[in-house]
């Protein structure tokens, strides 16, 4: 019997590690990188459940800007319930999945191999299904994940697909060097006041643009399924199409705020927020800044690796509610490590 | 002074005519049809905000089941913050945009265009700037929205986007010939019930597969923004890996199930949260025999044309459950109707 959270805070901690190590390797990376760019695709296509769909969110992102590839997130079910059989040719497809265990992505990586995808399975499990449906496979190398709730994986699936997105382009993964140092600071930074204030809020909003609106996604699953919190994420920008109506005093808002571009276009969203009456977290690089009742600092780095660090202190505010709230997140209700979904 | 919802409720009433017109100007799509098919793509992108990226994302199964054509969602912000200049030649861009207004989509759009993309606005306005920033364009005709809350301009894009597709693959439209008949008989069902039994709710999720989690993200979202509450949508895939573990005794479960492969895939999702005791609203044309507390059954159509059908009852409960809250569906709180974001 182990105590409640364990597992969930070990592998918190590991992070700064994995990440380091993952840098570290990062020729390797760098050698199915080179395939991929002798084999030039036009479009790219992104696969995932969970968590993972929201590090191929950022993936999506890495490569529209810094490749200026066009890219789109896959919806597995058209190939496996209704038999899609899309012409992939010229297309790379990325399945990404910490176990590489989920049926409808292993199936979804053959189909596309066989239509004519270039694949890339990216997981923490190299002797999985995913990573052998695929022609190519990047190891996150995260180790072993005992805890229910991903973090470790999570946070070295953006890294890994940091660096392979930069070595297409030729780049060397520099700006990731410091990045196991980085994380060590930003482990430390206090969280305690954010975990008192929300023991007993109800329902939270997180946000973000850019980049760092996987950061707002994760967020909001990371809290909902440690703390059953009602947790719902949107885009700074369809939060104010709309769903901004049904924020108010009672509500909480998660707001991510970096000081690149994504987080400058927050201030118009933490406007809004503020204007009615929200509980605000500010949490990133630009959080000092920001009109906020709570900040929540993160070191900064180029913004395009901000996802990576924003998520840390967010899994030590996921646990710790958990725990204040009499939970055990590595024990949730419900919640099991692989699903078979197809 | 009008009364309360009375602009949601004269438009939903509409809608049987809104959509027997589409149907009967289907001809005017299938020429934009026409030049698409003569200059095949490769790829699809699909550009939408709020209710909009709903309708977009049913397009995408549309356009990967019944074109083979991938497809993927855009992220405007990667040229509109990041300033990213994708390679777009061979690529179809469908903007997507009830008001037409939206000045990311206008950039985005303009980009697309000039990066070699054919680009196609399917807008409410055909004098708005998404209209003129296209090449091509289908009106969906829905007559002015009054009601801040879209309703007939969310079914009518759902039904001018099929009718595109389908005459994209040389379809006649013919599945679709009876909508407007089945629209007057699906706006027909009782959801009284279900306005009593959720007058006190705190918070909702909605689930969906295949063509219907579209139906399932549009009635969280109606929800949220008409009765403040706090709803959220998962695809029932996604639902299952994780947030389950959120759902208990006093979650409500909106659950769409239609007679197609999406509704059959749904039977472990409805298993799952009937076994965490959830309060379960089954919707759709399978909803009769569906394992659930409350059923809204909606005419059988041809799968694909299920969701623009679906919406129809959850529009009703939206106004309906906004107005028994005391609330003003018309005059909600903050929201607007064209939003400019960037």
């Amino acid at each position: 019997m182990t105590a409640a959270g364990q597992h969930m805070a070990a592998e918190i901690a590991e992070q700064p590690a994995v990440l380091a190590g993952l840098v570290a390797r990062r020729t390797e990376i760098a050698d199915v990188a080179r395939i991929i760019a002798r084999r030039p695709p036009r479009f790219a296509l992104l696969a995932a459940r969970g968590s993972s769909d929201h590090a191929a969110l950022y993936a999506k992102y890495l490569m529209e800007v810094l490749l200026g590839l066009p890219a789109g997130l896959v919806s597995p079910s058209t190939v496996t319930l209704y038999g899609a059989r899309p012409d992939l040719r010229d297309v790379l497809l990325v399945s990404v999945s910490q176990s590489g265990g989920s049926p409808d992505l292993v199936e979804f990586t053959e189909t596309a191999r066989d239509r004519g995808a270039l694949t890339v399975a990216v997981t923490n499990t190299p002797s999985s299904p995913v990573h052998k449906a695929a022609e190519l496979a990047v190891d996150i190398g995260a180790g072993t994940e005992h805890a229910v709730a991903a973090t470790k994986t999570y946070s070295a699936t953006l890294l890994a697909l940091y660096l392979l997105v930069d070595a297409v382009r030729g780049g060397d993964g520099s700006a990731a060097t410091e990045l196991g140092a980085l994380a060590e600071q930003a482990l430390a930074v206090p969280v305690q006041r954010a975990i008192d204030r929300y023991r007993f809020v109800d329902r939270i909003i997180t946000t973000g643009r850019g980049y760092s609106y996987a950061t707002a996604l994760e967020s909001a699953l990371k809290l909902a399924e440690t703390s059953y919190l009602a947790a719902r994420a949107y885009s700074g920008a369809d939060l104010l199409h709309g769903p901004v109506a049904a924020i108010d005093e009672e509500t909480a808002v998660l707001a991510v705020t970096g000081a690149g571009r994504g987080g400058a276009a927050m201030r118009q969203v933490l406007a809004a927020v503020a204007e009615r009456g929200a509980d605000v977290l500010a949490l990133g690089s630009a959080a000092e800044d920001a009109p906020a009742d709570v900040r929540v600092p993160v070191p900064r780095v180029a913004e395009e690796l901000a996802p990576v660090l924003e998520v840390l202190p967010v899994q030590r505010l996921a646990l710790g509610l958990a725990l204040a709230r009499g939970g055990d997140p590595d024990r949730p209700r419900g919640l099991h490590k692989v699903t078979k979904t197809r």
